[in-house]
């Protein structure tokens, strides 16, 4: 299945009309998000492949999702740690972070040590805003979810690519393929370049924005957040 | 499996700790809820059983678990309807209704006409804050949702019954007994009078809260965000 892709201006079009003319606030959107991703990892990577869960969260929307499928993970009785390096200022984040918190989900100091010890990675440092460049301690990170055998899942975007013009030619991320990706809502034109197991999220699409950004609607099966849109096989790297 | 009820005061105080030291907002709540409802009707009443759902709601965060319930069936496939007739004033419930415009999902204003072409009905109306008596136009509705051989599925409490001690003993609700139940967080004493299939929805509690109001926490298989508790065979009507 090849689906359309929506780019980065018009993705923060997008999230602006469905928090205007919508009626959809923030926590409704981040909520709904972090689902998906939850249910992606859980298809991905069961309870038995091991319960110990890396959520990378950036700064931003990206991390909030995150923040959000973090305990969703904690729900489906997952271990799920969080290294969040740089908060976002958003008193949702704060909020999400509390609700982690009371589920006893430990946010780790050390990445280099939390990856030692984690079954799987959920790479929520950046998405469909990204424009780079990396700033610390993002790049060392990045090298590292790169170069590491832990399965990753990454939300919305690898995190280091370019949303248009996909892996950065050189540097942490050159060489960043992630084996699962989560688009949300529809996915960014850099997906083109990728290569694995490719999902959709973001079961909230009205019929009218769709048109409005020409995208397609797959469909979603029974009461799934999520649709497994293809293996895609034909990454440009 | 028997679970421990808690009475409508605990219900609004452990509301109240979730939003202020949970961390939670009404928004993120009332969407799970909704979900949990949603998944609940999907289980007993799938699609090839008829799309025609007809979602009651009434003013409080009953009704808005309701709206919330109603989008997400629209998103798998059903063809609800809304009936609304005493709206709530948080301006949540106003972009919950939004959303449902957006989404052609209709606000009926005659549930007598509605009633005649829906397949199924989720009682929306009242939860546990319900105190009585029934207004109108409530008296007149529970009456055709009692009699009617349309399924019914009740969120939290059959609407009309007392939340303590169960179903009126005359006039409107006093023969009232939904096919389905959803208790949300955790049945309330009027479970006792309950005959039926019961689900519980709300995954989102932690330890401590549990411990607090002297919770069970039965096991949500996989990612569900309902567990089906038990059909009630002991209802005391």
């Amino acid at each position: 299945m090849s689906l359309k892709a929506i780019s980065s201006k018009d993705a923060a079009s997008l999230d602006k009309d469905l928090m205007s003319i919508g009626g959809w606030s923030l926590d409704q959107l981040m909520e709904l998000a972090g689902l998906s991703v939850s249910q992606a990892v859980w298809r991905v990577h069961p309870l038995s492949a091991g319960k110990n869960v890396l959520v990378v969260c950036g700064p931003g929307n990206n991390g909030g999702d995150g923040l959000v499928a973090a305990r969703h993970l904690a729900q489906y009785g997952y271990t799920p740690s969080v290294y969040y390096p740089k908060e976002g200022k958003n008193e949702l984040y704060q909020r999400l972070k509390t609700q982690l918190h009371n589920l006893s989900v430990p946010f780790v100091p050390d990445f280099t040590e939390a990856l030692k010890s984690t079954n799987f990675i959920v790479d929520a440092i950046f998405g469909f805003s990204f424009g780079g460049p990396l700033r610390e301690p993002f790049p060392s990170i990045i090298s590292q979810i790169e170069s590491t055998s832990v399965p990753v899942l990454s939300v919305d975007a690898p995190s280091s690519w370019d949303i248009e013009s996909g892996p950065p030619k050189e540097g942490p991320g050159a060489k960043f393929m992630p084996q699962t990706l989560i688009s949300l809502t529809a996915p960014k034109p850099c997906v083109k370049y990728y290569q694995g197991r490719h999902f959709l999220g973001g079961r909230f699409l009205t019929k009218e924005i769709l048109e409005k950004y020409g995208l397609d609607c797959p469909e979603y099966p029974g009461i799934d957040q999520i649709v497994e849109v293809g293996v895609n096989t034909e990454g440009r790297l």
